[in-house]
């Protein structure tokens, strides 16, 4: 059997190899960063809740016909997920004005928007994550023309199941980030994590925030607002 | 006669309308300004040339087919162009890595594009021209996916022009930003002005800068490099 080895080590994951060149674990941290890394706490209990609320939303979207790179939830922390090769991009969807879309363009937060807004950003820690557009996409070689437009497609459904089922939940789901990897016979594959670490959730009635925004701004109790979006979507669909 | 008023005063230029009402007058200042209206001067002779050099390569775009909003210059300050509504969209050209897109995507100055870039920025001063996407383009309604093809069509249409005309006098055309405004009628058409304020122009032998990086960069006296351009366009076209 082959040795497992740590292949990366990112902000809120490790990834290590498995028997299965295919395959590879993750590891859930409970480490919290925002603002580029500047600002930094352990938060306990983070990384299970967002494992678990991870694997149940790719097991959503899997039910919806949305391939991912999920494969299992093998414990508290830990998920086996296909190995990708990441495409060096965020990609993030925006129904509601929220963020640096309300700084950079001077628009209120809250206003919901005609029709979602994706946005790009290269994934560059050392640049702070630039917001890019499709020229400099090809430019920099970051994805095809047709890689792009699958990614762009992808998004938009997932935005659909996603904004349906926090819905559901009585959430709005304001915006979030997606990556997406290839897998070596070129498949274009939704990856990474989709959690309140990645996502704005706002409560329909209250607009109470459940997700890193807490942090980011020192609302209050992060891991409360998590284990309350856990607690929605598990009542809804992981009952079993 | 209709009174002539100032319509608007910008960092470049005042805007007067006529006793025409589809026609407006520009009065070309010697005003220079960077990073957005913080390091300013008065620069003597500026304005003169901006407004040569703008409406030669106005009339040298009408030439090679590409209508704007010029009209004719009728002093030294100053031209007649068609007034327009601008579309608040600032539209930059990029041949060569430079300026903001070095710094912004950690890309070399100086190296080559394969394909030109297009970017839009929102012309909006107070929150410092962010650079925008289409999708932002269509939620803040700031013009049609239509009217867009057709601004994106032109641009590059002007700057295959352009570079054959600079290429033409040893000058290599690193990036450029244009304005867009709409007729009555709803025709888009080409505005604002096109000069060394506007462009990056490098000396294809030595790189030496031509433009307002001069000025922001503190590199030398600023109207020299302006004359060198107006001279060397001159000297190919404008020998009348
Ligand atoms: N299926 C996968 N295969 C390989 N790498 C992946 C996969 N899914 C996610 N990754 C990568 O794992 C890394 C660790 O995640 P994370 O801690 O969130 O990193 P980061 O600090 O870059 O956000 C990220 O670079 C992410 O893109
Ligand atoms: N044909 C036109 N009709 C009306 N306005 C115009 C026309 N061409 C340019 N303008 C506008 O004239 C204003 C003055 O120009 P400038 O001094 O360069 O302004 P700014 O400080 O906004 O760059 C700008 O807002 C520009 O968009
Ligand atoms: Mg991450
Ligand atoms: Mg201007």
């Amino acid at each position: 059997m082959a040795e497992q080895v740590m292949l990366y080590e990112g902000k809120a994951k490790r990834i290590f190899s498995t028997e299965n060149p295919e395959i590879v674990r993750v590891v859930y941290k409970d480490s919290a960063t925002a603002f580029n890394g500047e600002k930094k706490a352990e938060i306990a209990g983070k990384g299970r809740l967002n494992n678990a609320i991870t694997s149940l939303l790719f097991s959503k979207l899997m039910e919806s016909g949305i391939a991912s790179h999920f494969v299992e939830k093998t414990s508290e922390l830990e998920q086996l997920v296909k190995r990708v090769t990441i495409v060096p991009i965020e990609v993030v969807v925006r129904n509601i004005v929220a963020g640096s879309l309300s700084k950079r363009m001077g628009l209120d937060e809250g206003v919901k928007l005609e029709k979602p807004i994706i946005e790009f950003y290269y994934k560059r820690d050392d640049l702070g994550d630039p917001i890019i557009n499709e020229d400099h996409i090809a430019a920099l070689k970051l994805a095809t023309t047709e890689d792009l437009e699958t990614i762009k497609e992808i998004a938009l459904r997932v935005n659909d199941v996603l904004v349906e089922q926090f819905n559901a939940c009585n959430v709005r789901l304001v915006d979030f980030k997606l990556e997406f990897g290839k897998l070596n016979d070129g498949t274009i594959l939704l990856a990474d994590e989709i959690s309140p670490d990645t996502c704005r959730l706002w409560d329909k009635d209250t607009n109470a925030k459940f997700d890193k925004d807490v942090f980011r701004r020192d609302l209050g109790n992060l891991t409360d607002g998590y284990e309350e979006i856990l607690k929605r979507l598990g009542g809804l669909s992981c009952s079993k």
